[in-house]
């Protein structure tokens, strides 16, 4: 039987306590490899916890190898390995890491390490909306892993070899003919398979710029953009953002510089990231229009291309691309699951063998286990079944949250957000708030809810008050807002919070 | 029933004839979706051909996607999607990629084509002495299903979301362990899990240099090194092979050099490829020394560490390092199976940080499901089980190579190779050949046996000739052999062809 001494007048959180107490325990050998770890009921009703605070700490655990988990949802303490003495060796690096680094590989360690103090994975017991993760209640695992059968059994070793580094042939057949039902029609030597949308970023970076080359973006824009465009020593030009998508004028001139002129331009043309900003139809004509005059390739991040449940969005600008001026970049992290890693690039064949030169030399290919499975639960309508399921959620979702919003923040005359046509993103405006952006922050998380502050999205910290309205006084902020990884009634309920933090801001 | 019409005397190979009628029969919906093909050996049969054609032949029918495997290992045609017109589209891009890429970029890209033209992927009737993947008739394929099952039932839709860019900590535990049985005593805070070595070398390669930095590496070496460290812009140091491993003198005097010390030092300790040398253990301290005394991070790839079947090779340089000095590169790739891309680096956790910084801005993280069947794999036993395996299976391979060639070519005087300890490669020295390398490859290919050219493995094509003894006439040349994909018949017997095409060179 185990007993935990818990203090809530302690600052550390409670779910922090039992970790601690609980691995001491292990460490100690009082608690046994092998020991079966009470259910997180019985552990909350003993010790009067939410059970969603034992719930956190067995997670903690079991990521730090502590417990593992056993079919019929108990968990045993597991056998550790006993950590290497480390005296045979000095506690210190002989080699300089800070010096012998790059200067790229220096940045981008700092940044690594400043994003990870300013987004704690670990949100304790606060409403999540802060993160851009999935919900994993929706993810269709017992469909997958009857696919990755399905493909062992059929394929055998095969699909253990090297793969092909343009990726799996079938599931690059299928990502073309998906497309088409978003107006894109591309061949299956279009489409390039990668890890996930990052690395696809990366290979279009390491294809088109050299240090220097400057490269426009929206500002502000998905906030794992700028520390890889510094760590490739681009110069970035950040376009702000209007309701109606990047400002073309401030393009225009970018586009028109000669010291200025952009190797490429990346745009997020549905529910952007972080605003959920939606560009017009119209406005895709021009900025297409614009990109093919000046002979700039076109990055269309379309990560959540198939998240339309509401249905009236624009068809891709890729859609409309006769000069294959668009690299069009897809994922299936942001609608099925991100564990798998696989995205893709659809862009011209020149393009995507010059983008396959790269990947090989950067990681031979991708996994080809995953691709065949992936292809096997699309192929018989699983992925297209998943879709029309997430659409129905999340209509709902994103119902549930405009509506709380409405309800509890419609008549705060300082208080503006976006309401987006899909996706999963919210971005919120508050102006005269005479406080800065960090105890805002730690105002809502006192109040038991987590979003992302605005500037985590802005390259350049200045401009980032300078969004909508000009308004730039500093008791301006932003904060985005993600239902991705909620349900329902905690989207309410973070909202309820929410609300509460910002009477206090506006005093009502 | 299918009637092909197959000409021995044409260029074309008949796998490939084979493949482009099938594709035509298809395409022209002569044989409709679902059509069940007959099998190998019965097609092979009634046209007299040998059953292995026949398999190649289907085997590329299916990486085009034209047939797929069914239980009971029969194919049918596939329902293929219509191909998009492109009518629509201008064929040309807009964009003139050319110009646009990056000068790395555009190098790289010329590297890729020129592989691909010098390695072609299908020998067809060929014995393949020279892939160095491994033999897939030996992966444990359904121990490892088991084990993706047990993962997903286990731990579900959580091993589904965004992984540790660190990689997955009970994988990064059994690392640390498994290491122990080499001499190498890290913590799972030393390891760095990578989607294979290439992904590591690149990782590596990003942290410590600069465009101009220059690199001290092994020549000849692994033939994707030198283009990724042209990618990068470096500037690369050939320090020459001797039998005992790299020639120190050579690198001292690199190392002294104040304009040329390199960034980082990259060996192949183990079965070198493509020498198949192993690094002497005085040869390693001394090297060590040096890295050390000049603060120059020394990157040890252990690409074959687990195949020491013969029992006789030293431990690791990591397992001398006291100073962290060595930058450690592990796969699974050249021991269990490579299409799952998964390799690791152990190195001081400084070290480690920032490289999993840049691999976060890369990537996100490697595949978690795959990490964690992994992990179900080895944690058993079934790795190590595998791993005996691996030894006894190649101990006789490696036999048979050996004393094939001793039989057959040990009286040749102008002909030597290298009689590695383990792994899967041997390095054969032809002098006096009066032949260039190409019409010797030629020869080869109509003697029915492939092998990979030496110059493939020189960033520097005029220090090929200049390996052992000094003999720079241009008739002296280097091939490859690996015996990493075939069974012993098959060695023995690409062996033996490989030696009535030498009696040809030599006259004999």
């Amino acid at each position: 039987m185990i007993i935990l001494n818990l203090d809530r007048n302690d600052k550390m959180p409670l779910f922090k306590q039992m970790v601690f107490q609980l691995k001491n325990l292990m460490e100690s050998n009082t608690l046994k490899p092998g020991f079966r770890m009470p259910s997180t009921r019985s552990l909350a009703e003993k010790h009067g916890l939410n059970r969603s605070t034992v719930y956190k700490a067995y997670e903690e655990l079991w990521a730090l190898g502590y417990i593992e988990s056993r079919p019929g949802s108990y968990s045993i303490v597991r056998k550790r390995k006993e950590m290497v003495s480390s005296n045979r060796r000095s506690t210190r690096s002989r080699i300089p890491w800070e010096s012998k680094s790059s200067e790229p590989g220096r940045s981008l360690h700092r940044d690594f390490k400043s994003m990870r103090k300013k987004y704690p994975s670990n949100f304790s017991d606060l409403i999540n909306l802060a993160s851009l993760e999935l919900d994993p209640r929706l993810f269709p695992v017992d469909t997958f892993r009857r696919c990755i059968n399905s493909v062992m059994l059929e394929l055998g070793s095969k699909i253990l070899t090297y793969g092909d580094c343009f990726g799996y042939h079938p599931l690059r057949e299928y990502i073309a003919e998906r497309l088409k039902i978003h107006g894109i029609s591309v061949s299956p030597a279009e489409i390039l398979i990668t890890n996930g949308s990052q690395n696809a970023i990366e290979l279009v970076l390491k294809l088109l710029t050299v240090p220097g080359s400057p490269v426009a973006i929206e500002s502000p824009t998905y906030s794992y953009v700028p520390p890889l465009l510094n760590f490739f020593q681009t110069a970035i030009t950040g376009i702000p953002m209007t309701p109606e998508g990047m400002d073309l004028d401030a393009l225009l001139s970018s586009l028109e510089s000669k010291s200025s002129k952009p190797a490429l331009v990346y745009s997020m043309p549905n529910f952007h990231n972080p605003t959920g900003i939606t560009t017009a139809q119209s406005h895709r004509e021009k900025l297409l229009r614009l990109c093919e005059s000046f002979q700039v390739p076109l990055i269309e991040d379309a990560f959540e291309e198939e998240m339309k449940y509401f249905g009236k969005v624009p068809l891709p600008i890729k859609s409309m691309d006769r000069s294959n001026t668009v690299i069009y970049l897809g994922t299936f992290s942001k609608v099925l699951f991100p564990g798998i890693r696989i995205g893709w690039i659809a862009a011209d064949t020149e393009s995507i063998e010059r983008l396959a030169a790269i990947k090989k030399f950067s990681d031979l290919s991708s996994n080809s286990l995953i691709q065949a499975a992936l292809y096997e639960f699309c192929k018989p309508g699983h992925f297209n079944f998943h879709v029309k399921k997430m659409h129905r959620v999340f209509r709902k979702r994103m119902h549930t949250a405009i509506h709380t919003l409405r309800d509890l923040l419609g008549n705060f005359d300082s208080l503006s957000w976006t309401e987006p046509t899909g996706g999963y993103l919210l971005w919120l405006h508050l102006k005269h708030t005479g406080m800065n952006e960090e105890n805002l922050m730690h105002l809502f998380h006192q109040s038991g809810v987590a979003l992302v502050p605005g500037s985590a999205f802005f390259d350049d910290l200045d401009s980032s008050s300078q969004l909508h309205n000009g308004s730039n006084a500093s008791d301006s902020h932003h904060f985005r807002i993600s239902i991705s990884s909620q349900d329902e009634n905690q989207i309410r309920e973070g909202i309820i919070r929410l609300a509460n933090a910002l009477k206090k801001v506006y005093k009502k």
